[in-house]
């Protein structure tokens, strides 16, 4: 609700956007406006003195998602720090739509991101795969198919090098349908929110499918520990923390408004940015578009190919132009890329010192991406392999996870 | 949606009235006037007709539910008769809200025909138990208190004698967190179902829970032999017909709606009138008010006590009075439940006859009924000493049902 008055309260001068996580719409020629997107949904911006108590806290020097402003919100995640400076418990929450049966390097995003947390805090995590979100929503013929596209998707998360013993992924439809705590949560959140409040966060409307509308409840779920009794013990209140891109904000809104009146802690939540597709910055990239995004199942050809042929250029239209002019590192999705999978912060800071004066052209700029796409993918093909479906049981089992706290 | 537009044509010159699983209301002082709820829900009327081809069919003489009216209406319970008749399996679905620890005498009537009707038939029943549902509609504190009555509540129900074979009852809570086909089933409802069709069906409004709003589904799944694996194997879709007040005849004209778009066949269904408060027909009786109906756990001396005291009369106010005028049995509540309870159709001709006339006291009738209701329930009584916790869990396990088809 909050989000829809400070839309209209805005509507004088600036674009108009509405994130939500279904669509991704504004009115701006640039995109999402990140720093009004904190404004709306009531979050704070990761600042830098929130980075160096994170590098103080934890001994580790921030991920590059971090320090390039890709994880830009959060929600109490000093509370998080707190903990871990304490030595107290918490855990991990993310989660996946199980939309086609290959992830591509959007989706990675959280998982490259959340697997960093988990080495550096120790902690469990728990995986969502929402199945039956994907039934409910996209025209799959059956809640089987959707459940299938769940198990290929946690192999490939798997393949991202989650620790054995501290991860659980679970297919809504198999955790559900075997967890009487996980349901008996559910009922609650489901019976403390309402029609109104779902429309109001969601966009719902009165022609939507009852199963929709209460949707909702079966993702804010995971955020209470005591829904997982086989790992948390069945009277737990462990803090969690949500790891997530930044449209899937409104699930964790009506959460932590939903949390306090169940007895339960609220979630703390990291946000990410949006991964943009080869084409352009506009909007996210699409699992339904092959050619929209670089796929855990492309070859290094396709990968080469792909940035080569659909990977937009903020570079001159011509080489003279280009010498002359320079390219646009804000445009240029070969350098965004870069932005999120180059680790080397001083090598990525010449690129575009080379590449913003017109020195570098986008030839070598691309060939710099396909080099570092093709390194990641390749090892995620490659431990991909090594995920039996006995691993992948493994990783999906409901069991004590191996952690600290 | 066709019975609120119907209840709007006809708001000229009769009273309205308006009967959902909730609530029966009704401006009329004659209380509920089956044969409009008839037209209200565009159900059909069980006639002569269909009681003659019901014994014919059957070899059975007509229950005295039948005989009386008392369950009056149906939605294609000649097709079951048809599939009797051809040797052709089906089986019965009823339910029941654990609203308390302990059911009272209008509850029974359901269990006390369907187990009639599981007799007569030879065919396999499974019995819902809404705990999720009294857990979002009620003032109950947790899912565990709903589902710890469903569990109370089911030794009642196996107190009436179904059979220990054939009989499959659950709490909705146990089963949806054990079974993936039934969650399965509930999912494919959710998405074909509408806020907008469940606010027509039945009143919700946008300040409702999410909770609520999505219900309908998990009471429309039942119905689906493919639902219950253990039972009638994964590929199965055996008929089914549902034994149930009229007030829940909104869910299966849901369910029946839905049906046919998911490939299933639709229940059928057998509706029976609302087994009238001990003070008076106006409306149904209340788990919450004690004096308000005969609990299976009242004693001998609480039933004799309960009729004498509450137990509106349609006899005169004195003596003399009654001894003119004569007493009107359709007032009377002790002839109503007289009407239920008593087997014996030339019995109950004759107290009609002799009350009716004023040759019959209040006091006589009343004895005739403690008499009846002390035997029944005594009877219950003894038979619940015997349900133990494993019986319990005996009927409460999914499993294959022993029966014809």
């Amino acid at each position: 609700m909050a989000e829809k008055k400070k839309l209209r309260e805005s509507e004088d001068a600036e674009p108009e956007q509405i994130v939500d996580p279904w669509k991704v719409v504004t009115t701006s020629d640039k995109g999402v406006d990140y720093e009004k997107l904190i404004r709306q949904f009531g979050s704070e911006r990761i600042d830098e003195a929130m980075l160096q108590r994170f590098e103080a806290v934890t001994g580790h020097k921030p991920h590059r998602f971090l320090r390039r402003g890709i994880f830009f919100s959060h929600r109490e995640l000093n509370l998080i720090l707190d903990l871990y400076e304490a030595k107290k418990p918490f855990f991990l929450y993310t989660g996946r739509g199980p939309s086609s049966s290959s992830m591509h390097v959007g989706h990675l995003i959280p998982f490259i991101f959340t697997k960093w947390l988990q080495d550096v805090f120790d902690v469990p995590l728990v995986v969502q795969m929402t199945d039956d979100e994907k039934f409910l929503w996209r025209e799959l013929e059956t809640p089987d198919v959707a459940q299938e596209l769940a198990y290929q998707n946690a192999k490939d998360i798997i393949s991202c090098g989650f620790h054995k013993d501290k991860t659980f992924i679970f297919s809504n439809i198999d955790y559900i349908t075997s967890s009487p705590a996980f349901y008996k949560n559910m009922l609650k959140v489901e019976k403390l929110v309402t029609f109104n409040q779902v429309r109001g966060i969601f966009g719902f409307n009165e022609s939507d499918a009852i199963g929709k509308i209460s949707f909702p409840a079966i993702q804010a779920t995971p955020s209470f520990s005591n829904s997982f009794p086989e790992i948390f013990g069945d009277a737990s209140d462990v803090p969690c923390l949500i790891p997530c891109a930044i449209d899937q904000d409104p699930y964790f809104r009506m959460t932590r408004d939903v949390a306090p009146k169940l007895g339960y802690l609220k979630p703390a939540l990291i946000h990410s940015t949006f991964f943009p597709a080869l084409q352009g910055a506009r909007t996210k990239m699409s699992a339904s578009d092959k050619t929209s995004s670089i796929f855990l199942t492309d070859s290094q050809e396709d990968i080469k190919n792909k940035i080569n042929k659909y990977a937009f250029s903020g570079g001159g239209a011509t080489e003279k132009e280009h010498r002359e002019n320079g390219g646009d590192c804000e445009t240029d999705i070969s350098y965004q890329y870069l932005s999120f999978f180059l680790e080397d912060d001083e090598r990525l800071a010449y690129i575009k010192k080379e590449y913003s004066s017109g020195r570098m052209m986008t030839g070598e700029l691309k060939k710099e991406l396909i080099v570092i796409l093709q390194s990641i993918i390749g090892d995620i093909q490659k431990k991909r392999k090594a995920v039996t479906d006995d691993l992948r049981r493994h990783y999906m089992t409901a069991r004590k996870l191996n952690h600290k706290a």
